[in-house]
């Protein structure tokens, strides 16, 4: 989705792509495929680019320092780390007073079970959409979580009324745009939907959630966009689950519901451009992903129910596979009223989906 | 400018580039570089294509007959016609009863001459930007336009209180989007800025405007994006001056001030998918192309200025090499006060241009 904002701006991009035909390789010219975990390829295709960024965070930190001595390397290293590692996350936000889930490092069931049941297991590494979480309520639970022998982080279960994200896009000169904090709804740890402004959202804990997400993005020295997605709990404090440094679901409304779109912002940032501004063109902006369900029609066929039904949508689809629950799309609806405007979005996604059918019209 | 909504709605695209490394062939992976009056190369790219569609008129019309026995040709050619000879086009026109200056094939200076002078020569195929047109106050003026030795058609010289433009899009089962009616600014020939909605046009005038594009693009059968250019007469007429079957300049504005852009009507149109809605997203839209002075820094360099000025600009480079006079690129800003939005998308394009330097500022 960052070759949309590039070909406008006429920027070049060469990708590393995993494989041949992936989403970004349709749609940019200059791709080479390769293996992120292996720095000779890094070198090789980053010749002669003025910056390197990331549409995930699992590229080998070692890799990451040995890139910077030819390029500027966006998020760096340093920063990366923190939206690679859980362990660390943790330990640094709380250094920086940022609130977060009580949380402890555990080696074992008994540390576990010492820590406080129920709780939440993480590895520290490598998982992401629910994967690599376990929620655990007894001891037999927890094994599971060290079978990979992977480090584990505990949290506690937070009681929440809702997520939360609050995306900034930040420059290596110190320029900070910060989007309207969003309410974010997951099912089985998957985002599936996503509602610009939150709903009902106290003036305070707005501006905290912005005041955490500035602090964040400045304090770790982060370069490009970040989201931090934060928990209301239910006695209105908020507290950080997760950081992502890079565009993130949690920010595929701005692509249309905001005046520079996550990937455009994201893309200035890196080049150390002046950053767009953030603000909602909309009243209300929903973004509802498109999670097929097995046997679902091939996505193209939904164009012509959802877009005859609303010539006011837009529709993103990435080109992928279909797979049960995998995210292949979203749908993006603007309006000025919020239940309309939600199942606008939440009809269309439901079609492309393969959830609807010509007998439930 | 089609490839960014493709991108996003994951239609697959396939360009005959004129040349390696032309604005299309940095954004479409899928392409080949040949010539589009060869009617074996326009054979040999479209082999598996759905639909082939155009960036111009200029492909020739019985190359478009041949490729229509293997798939969609849109627009088609008995359409194409009229947007490629002008003598065709105010002939057909003239049938249907849409208004027009005064007109005649004329095929010596003699008949020019009897026409009545001035008038405005054009050849009748191949002229665009104010080339293959000439303004004739007496004889001769008039023996250059015979020169070429092409068919060359008189126009009655139009007094205009301004140009205007009305873009529509159509559909192969006939559905059509009409866009609001915009005032375009010509200098020698070349659109250099559009202003959504036009300003103070009377209500009577922006419904027959919309009317005449309407009543065009039904009769003529053209299906994608269509442009007609029409002259505000002094006495408070519309008349047309030109048709354009395709995206256009003066529909650049769309791209970030309209529910849905002209390049997604058109892929929409041309797939025959339901059109989205073309109403404009704010109270004003303004567009101007960046057309460089000579000797112009490159483009890249106007981008910390114009966008650290105006973080609400939205800035479109087409990979183009700079020359003097030569669209590289366009601006689109949008806002609730006419003068100011104006003012913005001005200054930022004249920096871009060269126009403006740090001396200036």
């Amino acid at each position: 989705m960052l070759a949309e904002p590039a070909a406008a701006m006429g920027i070049p991009l060469r990708l590393l792509a995993e494989a041949e035909g992936v989403s970004a390789a349709q749609v940019i010219v200059d791709h080479q495929v390769g293996d992120y975990k292996d720095l000779a390829t890094l070198q090789h295709i980053t010749e002669g680019c003025a910056v390197v960024t990331f549409d995930h965070e699992h590229v080998p930190t070692e890799h990451l320092h040995a890139l910077e001595s030819k390029l500027a390397v966006r998020p760096g290293p340093e920063a990366l780390v923190y939206a690679q590692d859980k362990g660390l996350m943790r330990r640094r936000l709380g250094e920086l007073g940022v609130p977060c889930p009580r949380n402890a490092m555990v080696a074992s069931v008994d540390e576990v079970v010492a820590f406080g049941l129920p709780c939440v297991l993480k590895v520290t590494r490598g998982g992401y959409d629910g994967k690599g979480v376990w929620f655990v309520r007894d001891a037999a639970d927890a094994a599971e979580a060290f079978e990979l022998g992977a480090p584990v982080l505990a949290e506690e279960l937070v009681e929440f009324r809702r997520e939360l994200s609050a995306i900034v896009a930040r420059s290596p000169s110190g320029q900070v745009a910060a989007y309207p904090v969003v309410q974010t709804t997951q099912t089985d740890g998957i985002c599936t939907e996503v509602v610009a402004p939150a709903p009902d959202l106290a003036d305070d804990l707005a501006r905290e959630a912005e005041r955490i997400a500035m602090t964040v993005v400045g304090e770790l020295g982060v370069t490009g966009v970040m989201a931090v997605e934060m928990f209301e709990t239910t006695d209105g404090r908020l507290l950080v689950n997760e950081l992502a440094m890079r565009p993130h679901n949690t920010g595929h409304w701005t692509q249309d519901g905001a005046i520079t779109s996550q990937f455009e912002n994201h893309l200035r940032a890196v080049l150390d451009l002046p950053l767009g501004a953030p603000q909602a063109r909309a009243a209300w902006t929903v973004m509802v992903n498109i999670l097929p369900v097995d046997g679902a029609a091939p996505l193209y066929a939904g164009y012509r129910h959802a877009l005859a039904r609303d010539p006011r949508l837009r529709v993103h689809l990435y080109g992928k596979e279909l797979r049960p629950g995998r995210k292949v799309g979203h749908v993006n609806a603007w309006g000025t009223d919020l239940d309309e405007t939600l199942e606008r979005a939440r009809h269309a996604a439901a079609w492309f989906a393969g959830e609807l059918g010509d007998e439930s019209e």
